[in-house]
C-alpha cells in the first residue's frame, strides 16, 4: 500500500493504521494475548477503587479461582498435569492481568509464577506429581518465602537455617534472629496453606548454601502450624489485594523429602550431593527461574504505560484550555508544545520498551522450552532482563505520573486509574530484583565481557588499540577534534537534522557511549587488581555511579536496537514512516538526556548539539497528528481502559460548551464584555483628544 | 565556637550541630512552628493508614473541630474576630499540618485558607462580621467553588454565570452546560453548608468578568438547597480525608448583598462600580489571595521532603547489605556511592527549598500585613511563588519516591508513610496553580522584565550590548572561546574543583544561564511582534519548552541564592562548613543536570565538565558522615516521623544478627562453608599435582 507522502512530514493525518500497529505490538504471542484480553473484559476481574484491604484481599482470591476456571493460568506447567509447557505464552497472558488489577496479577504471580514454578523447576518428578495439581487448582495457595527483613537482594546471605537431622531424617527450619524473619510474602498473611522456604542447608557440619524446601504452614482451619509464627505486613502503598505477611520458624521439622532436590540432595545419612560442583554456580542456577518474574514485570510495566498514554493522549486531544490563538475557540492540549514534550517522547519509549520486551520474551521461551537452553543463552537472558526490567518499570511510573499530571485534577480522581496503577506498580521497581542492584549486575557483565575481549586480543591488536586510545585522549584533552568539527560544522539545521536522523549515526552515538563508559571504568578498575579486597571495594565504590550509568546506557541501546529491528516488520508504509519518526524521537531524546556526555567526550559538536532540541520539537509536531492512532493501535478496548478521560465524555462536554457560546453569540442576549466597552470608550476619548 | 578543621573535609564526624541546623530552619516563625508541632504530637491528628474513605472523611472533620478548640487555625483572621492578623505565622503553622495528615491540612486549607480567606479578602466589613465567626468556629463548613470541569488554570474562562435581576435585587447563579459544573471542591461532597462561588457577573447586558458570591448550599439536615445539585467526586489517588465534590446550579437566586464586593459592586438598580478600572487588573487583584495557597504548599512540600529524608537516611545508616568489603560485616547502605547519589543531593535541594520558602513567607507577610503592600512587591511575591511552588512540590514527590525505593520493600509498607505521603502530595503539583502553567507565568514575567530593561536602556548602552551579543555569538559559533579555554585548562582536577566551589562561579553559571535563555527566547519572539495573533501564538508555542525551562532555571537560581544567603546566618563554624558543602552540592548537581547547556553555550569547557561528576562524588562522600546530624536538625520528633525505618528497630536487628554470627563463629557448632572446603580441596589437588 502506498499513500502519498514526502520526506518533510506531509503525510495524511489518518495515515497510521492502528491495525498495523496492533499487529506489530501483539507480536509472537498475538493469539494468546487476544485470548487473555478477552477473558479480562469480564468485570469480575476489574479492580474496584476504594475498597477496604480486607475486602480487596477476598475479592482477589476469588478472582484467582475464576482464572483457574477459565484455564487462564496453567500454560507454563507440564502437559501431563494439564499445562501446555508454553513458557513465553504463559508470560504473555500473565502480563495482561495488570490491566484488570495489578493485585490480581501479583497474587497470581506468587501462586503460579513463584510458588508453583519453584516446585516445577527445583523439585523432582515426584515432587511435581505430589504438589503441582493442588497448586494449579488453587486448592493449596502458597507463599514464596525467600526475602527476609534483613536480606532482599542479597539472597545468598539469608539467615534462615535448615539443619539436617539424620536421626529423624528431617530438616529443622529455624529463624535464628529477627532479621531472618521472612517478610513481604504474598499469600502469607491469610491464604497460604504451604510455602516454598529458602534456607541455608546445613548437613554434617557443612553449609551448602541456600536451598528450597516445601513446607506446610497452616492447618485446614487456617491456623499456623506449630513452631510457625505468621504476621500480617498490613496496609501497603498499593497491591492491597495481596495479603503480604511474615513467617518465623522455631525449630520446625520437615521431612527430608521436602527438600526440592533437583540441584542438590541430602541422603538419609546426611550425605550431600549435587550435579553442580560449584556452590556459586548451583546457587545462581537455582535462582535462575526468578528471571521469569523480571521478564513478566517488564511486559506488565509496558502494558501499564500503554494505558496511561491512552488516557492522557485521548484527553489531550479533547480537552481545551486558554484562548491561545483564537478568541472563540480554546486550544486543544495536545497542540501545546510542552504537552507534546511531556507525552510523545514517553509514547516513543513505550514502543521501544514493548519491542525490547518482545525480544526478551522470545529468548525466555527459547531457554525455558529447552530449544536453546545453553549456559550462554541463559546468561544472556538474565543480563537482558536485568537491563530492561529497571528501565521499563521506572518508565511505567514516570509515564503514569506524567499522564496523571497532564490530565490535571481529573488525573487524580480514582476513576481515571492513573494514581491507582501508579501506586500498585510502585513496588515493581524494587521487587523481583531491586532496579539499582540489577543494573549493577548488568554493568559487571559488561565489564567481564570487556575483560574477556581484552584477554583474547593478540598483542598487535592490543598495542594499536592502546595507541588509538592514547591519541583519542589527547584529542579530547585539548578539544582539538571538536574544535575542528566546529569550524567545519556551522550548525546548519538541515544538515544537522539529516545527520541525527540516520540510524547509523544514532547507533554509533548510543553504542559508542556504552563502549566508552565501560572502557573508562575498566581502566580505572584494572589498576586495583593487586590491591587488598577492602581497597578494591573502595575503588569499585568510587565508580559505582558511573557503573550504574553505563548499565542504563546499555539498556537504552538495547531498546533502540529492538525498535529499529521492529521497523523492518512494518508492512504499511505510512505507518512505517510515522514509527520511524517515533524511533528517532526515542533515540534523540535519549541522547538529549545525556547530551553533556556527548559534548564532553567530543562525540557531538556544540553546534550540532544546539540544533538537537529544536529538531526534536519539530519531530514531535510531526508525530502529533498521529498520536491518537498510535495509542489506538495498542489494541485495548474500553473494558480494558476504563478511564473517564478516555471515554469521549470530554469531547461531548467541549462540543456542548462550544454550541452554547455559538448560540449565545448569535442571539440578542449575549452580554458584551466590559473590556470591549472600555476599549471602545478609550478609543473614543483618544479620537476626541485628537480632534 | 571553633572546632579544628581543614579545607579538605577533615572535620570531626560529630561536627554538625543539629540544634544549629534546627534554629536555622525554624526561621522567623520559630515559636509558631514549635507550638504547631507540639499540638500535632497528639495521636488524634495522625493519619490512620488503610481507613475507608467514609471513616477518613469523618475523622478529618473531627480533627478540624479539634484544631479550632486548640486555637490552632485562626492566626490570619482579624483581631476583632479572635484572630491575630498574623499572615506569615498562620502559614508557618498551617504547613506543619502535613506531618500529621495531608488530608487534615487540605481540608483546613479549604475551610480557612480559601473559603474563609475569600470572605475576609474579597468581602466587606459587613460580610466579615456576618460570616467569619461561623467559618472560624467551623459552625459553617464551606467550599471554594472556583474550578470547573472545563476550566482549572484558566479561571477567567469559567462558564458559571451570575446574572443580576434588578426586579428582585438578586443574582441568578447558573451552570449553563456540563463543563461549567464546579468540580474537585473540598468539603463539597458532604460537609459544606455554604460556599464561595466564582461566576461571570453580568448586569445590564455587560459581563464584568469573574466575581465571587457567598452561597448557602445545604440546609440544616445536610440536604442540597433547591436548584443545587451536589455530587461526590469519589475515591481519589490520595487525600481521601477530604470530601471533594461537584456543584451544579440551576437558576439559583442569591441576594445582591451576597456578592463579595470589595473590588466590584452592583447597586440595587444594576449599576456596576469598581475601584479598579481595568477588568484584567481587577481580576488578578481578586485572585491575588490565591498566592497564599501556593506559598503554603511550598512549605508543606519541604516538610514532607524532610520526613522522607529522615526515614531513608536513618535507615540507610542502619541497614546493611552485601559483604562488599569484609567477609564478616555487611556494608551500611549509606556507604554505597549510589546511595549517596540518591539521597544527599535531595537533602541539599531540600535545604535550598526550605530557605527559598522562608524568603517567600517573609515576603508574603510583608504584603499581607500591609507592611509593604506595593503593587510591585505583590507581583514579585506572585512571581516568586509561581517559581518556587513547582520546584518544591515536584521535589517532594521525587524525594518521597527515591526515599521509598532506597528502603526497598519496607518503603512500600504503609507504616513507613512514604507511599502514603506521596499519594497525598501528588495533587500538590497540579492544584493551586498547575506547575507547568505557573512556570509559564514566571517566564512571561522574565520576558517582560527583559523587554522593559531593553526599552529603558539608552542608545549607547544598547549599541554596545548588541555588539557584545554579536561577538558572543561569533565566539560561540566557532567554538573559539571554548577552544581557548581548553588549551589553557588541561582539566586539572584540583584547579577545577577550586573553580567550581567558588560561590561567584556558581552564581555566574546559574544566573548566566537564566539570562541567556531569556535573551535567546526574547530575540526569537521579537521578530513576531507585527504578525497576526494566530501566527504570534504559533511562534510562542514553538518556544514553549524553552520558556518553561528558562523559568525552571530561574527557580534554581532563586533557591541557590536563598541557600547562600542562609549560610551567612550560621554561627557554628563546623556546621557552616558542612552546610557550605551541601550548598555546593545543590549548585553543582543542578549545573550537572543541564551540563549540556553549559557545554553547548561555551560556559564550561569540556575538560572542566569531565571533572564535575567526580568532584560531586567526593563532596557527597565528605557530607555523608554528617547526613544523620543534618536530618536530625530538621527537628522532628518520633511523634512526627512515625516510621518504622526511622525508629532504630533496624539497628537493633542488625546488632542482634551480628551478635548471633559472632557467637556462632566462636562456638564449636559453626558450620563450615562448602565453598571453603572446595577451595581447600582444590588447593590440595594443585599441591599434589605440583609434587
Amino acid at each position: 500500500m502506498t499513500t502519498p507522502r514526502t520526506d518533510t512530514g506531509e503525510i495524511p493525518v489518518s495515515a497510521v493504521s492502528p491495525q498495523e500497529v496492533e499487529r506489530l505490538l501483539l507480536g509472537a504471542w498475538a493469539e494468546t494475548r487476544r485470548t487473555a484480553r478477552g477473558v479480562l473484559k469480564d468485570p469480575q476481574f476489574h479492580k474496584v477503587e476504594g475498597m477496604s484491604t480486607a475486602d480487596h484481599r477476598e475479592r482477589t482470591l476469588k478472582q484467582l479461582h475464576a482464572l483457574v476456571e477459565q484455564g487462564a493460568v496453567h500454560r507454563a506447567f507440564p502437559k501431563e498435569f494439564g499445562g501446555q509447557d508454553a513458557h513465553g505464552a504463559n508470560i504473555a497472558a500473565f502480563e495482561e492481568l495488570v490491566t484488570a488489577d495489578p493485585s490480581l496479577q501479583i497474587k497470581a504471580g506468587v501462586q503460579w509464577g513463584l510458588f508453583g514454578a519453584a516446585v516445577m523447576h527445583l523439585g523432582s518428578r515426584e515432587h511435581q506429581a505430589r504438589w503441582l495439581p493442588g497448586i494449579m487448582s488453587l486448592e493449596v495457595p502458597g507463599a514464596y518465602a525467600m526475602t527476609e527483613i534483613g536480606h532482599g537482594s542479597d539472597v545468598a546471605s539469608i539467615g534462615t537455617t535448615a539443619i539436617y537431622d539424620p536421626e529423624t531424617e528431617e530438616f529443622v527450619l529455624h529463624t535464628p534472629f529477627e532479621a531472618a524473619t521472612k517478610r513481604f510474602l504474598g499469600n502469607a498473611a491469610l491464604h497460604a496453606k504451604a510455602a516454598v522456604v529458602f534456607a541455608q542447608l546445613i548437613t554434617r557440619g557443612v553449609n551448602h548454601g541456600v536451598h528450597c524446601f516445601y513446607v506446610d504452614v497452616r492447618d485446614d482451619e487456617g491456623r499456623a502450624l506449630p513452631g510457625i509464627t505468621i504476621e500480617d505486613d498490613g496496609h501497603k502503598g498499593g497491591l492491597n489485594g495481596v495479603d503480604n505477611g511474615r513467617f518465623r520458624f522455631n525449630q520446625v521439622r520437615v521431612p527430608r523429602t521436602h527438600l526440592l532436590n533437583r540441584y542438590g540432595d541430602v541422603a538419609a545419612d546426611g550425605t550431600y550431593t549435587s550435579s553442580i560442583e560449584s556452590p556459586g554456580r548451583r546457587f545462581f542456577t537455582m535462582l535462575g527461574t526468578l528471571v521469569q518474574g523480571r521478564v513478566s514485570l517488564t511486559g506488565s510495566a509496558v502494558a501499564a504505560s500503554k494505558l496511561a498514554l491512552i488516557g492522557a493522549i485521548t484527553y489531550g486531544n479533547q480537552r481545551r484550555q486558554f484562548h491561545t490563538a483564537s478568541p472563540t475557540e480554546e486550544q486543544v492540549l495536545m497542540d501545546y508544545q510542552v504537552h507534546q514534550r511531556r507525552l510523545i517522547p514517553r509514547l516513543a519509549k513505550t514502543f521501544a520498551a514493548a519491542f525490547a520486551h518482545e525480544k526478551l520474551l522470545a529468548k525466555l521461551d527459547d531457554v525455558f522450552s529447552g530449544r536453546d537452553d545453553s549456559d550462554e543463552n541463559r546468561q544472556e537472558l538474565e543480563t537482558l532482563a536485568a537491563a530492561i526490567k529497571p528501565v521499563a518499570t521506572w518508565h511505567a511510573l514516570d509515564t503514569l505520573q506524567e499522564a496523571r499530571e497532564a490530565c490535571g485534577g481529573a488525573g487524580f480522581i480514582a476513576e481515571n486509574r492513573f494514581t491507582s496503577l501508579r501506586a500498585d506498580l510502585d513496588v515493581y521497581v524494587t521487587f523481583e530484583g531491586d532496579n539499582n542492584v540489577l543494573l549493577q549486575l548488568v554493568a559487571k557483565r559488561l565489564l567481564a565481557d570487556y575483560a574477556a575481549e581484552f584477554k583474547n586480543a593478540d598483542v598487535g591488536a592490543l598495542a594499536s588499540y592502546v595507541a588509538n586510545q592514547a591519541s583519542d585522549r589527547v584529542m579530547h584533552r585539548f578539544g582539538l577534534r571538536r574544535a575542528l568539527q566546529e569550524f567545519r560544522d556551522t550548525g546548519d539545521e538541515r544538515r544537522s537534522a539529516n545527520w541525527f536522523k540516520q540510524p547509523e549515526v544514532q547507533r554509533q552515538l548510543l553504542a559508542g557511549r556504552v563502549r566508552q563508559m565501560v572502557v573508562d571504568v575498566a581502566s580505572e578498575l584494572r589498576s586495583t587488581a593487586k590491591l587488598p579486597m577492602q581497597k578494591q571495594a573502595e575503588v569499585f565504590n568510587e565508580h559505582q555511579y558511573e557503573i550504574v550509568n553505563a548499565a542504563k546506557a546499555h539498556a537504552d541501546l538495547l531498546m533502540w536496537e529492538s525498535f529499529t529491528d521492529a521497523l523492518e516488520r512494518v508492512e504499511h508504509e505510512p505507518t512505517k514512516q510515522v514509527l520511524t519518526w517515533l524511533r528517532d524521537i526515542y533515540a534523540l531524546t535519549t541522547i538529549e538526556e545525556t547530551l553533556d556526555w556527548y559534548l564532553g567526550n567530543g562525540r557531538i559538536s556544540s553546534q550540532r548539539a544546539r540544533t538537537l532540541s529544536p529538531y526534536i520539537n519539530r519531530l514531535l509536531a510531526r508525530v502529533r497528528p498521529h498520536a491518537q492512532d498510535l495509542v489506538d493501535g495498542f489494541g485495548y478496548e474500553p473494558d480494558h481502559v476504563r478511564m473517564e478521560v478516555a471515554s469521549g465524555a470530554e469531547q461531548a462536554r467541549q462540543e456542548e460548551a462550544l454550541e452554547y457560546y455559538r448560540t449565545l453569540r448569535a442571539s440578542s442576549e449575549a452580554p458584551v464584555d466590559e473590556k470591549t466597552l472600555l476599549d471602545k470608550k478609550r478609543a473614543a476619548e483618544r479620537a476626541a483628544r485628537a480632534r
